[in-house]
């Protein structure tokens, strides 16, 4: 089981900030802003180049719920990131946007 | 209207890379990396902020889409941006998201 399917399962803990019975968000243990909140489907998907029809739905359902939840940490400007593969950076191979927010980001995005 | 709604009417020009009933996928005039698109709903949506159950089926369809638009440029491995308000560096208000690769990034993503 990946570390974000033990987080879902509870086995691993974390401090979650929402759930539903699709998705969990939670606090990056390793935060790069004052918010930083990691957001997964509860299927575990490998990655974003594994989006399709079938499982799309997990990402509708992220991106309607990132303002509330962005709302609920007390920001309204944020950037969310996905990385896809190693060469992006990913390093946990459980499909996960980061929400970032609560200080001022210029254009520059990599 | 918006830029980006402009470049959707064919009103200003762009190198598209995909495009379909629902999106517009074209490469940014300031590319941060070899790779470097854009990828907008065509109907307007000024940010994340904004997406909600009636409107995240075109989120939904850009994520079912990427994997192939990375693959038409050469890539498999790609960060995914959106910023979302001016603090997180949101120029044009039209929901849209940075497909990113080419390049090998590291695990910083602000």
């Amino acid at each position: 089981m990946c570390i974000f399917c033990e987080i879902i399962a509870g086995n691993i803990p974390s401090t979650k900030v929402y759930e539903d019975d699709m998705i969990l968000a939670f606090k990056d243990i390793n935060p790069v802003a004052p918010v930083h909140i990691i957001v997964v489907p509860k299927e575990h998907i490998e990655s974003a180049a594994d989006i399709n029809e079938s499982n799309s739905k997990y990402v509708a359902h992220i991106f309607e719920k990132l303002p509330e939840i962005a709302k609920s940490q007390g920001i309204e400007s944020y950037r969310i990131i996905n990385n896809c593969g190693e060469d992006a950076g990913q390093t946990v191979k459980h499909l996960h946007f980061h929400l970032v927010g609560g200080v001022k980001m210029g254009e520059k995005i990599i």
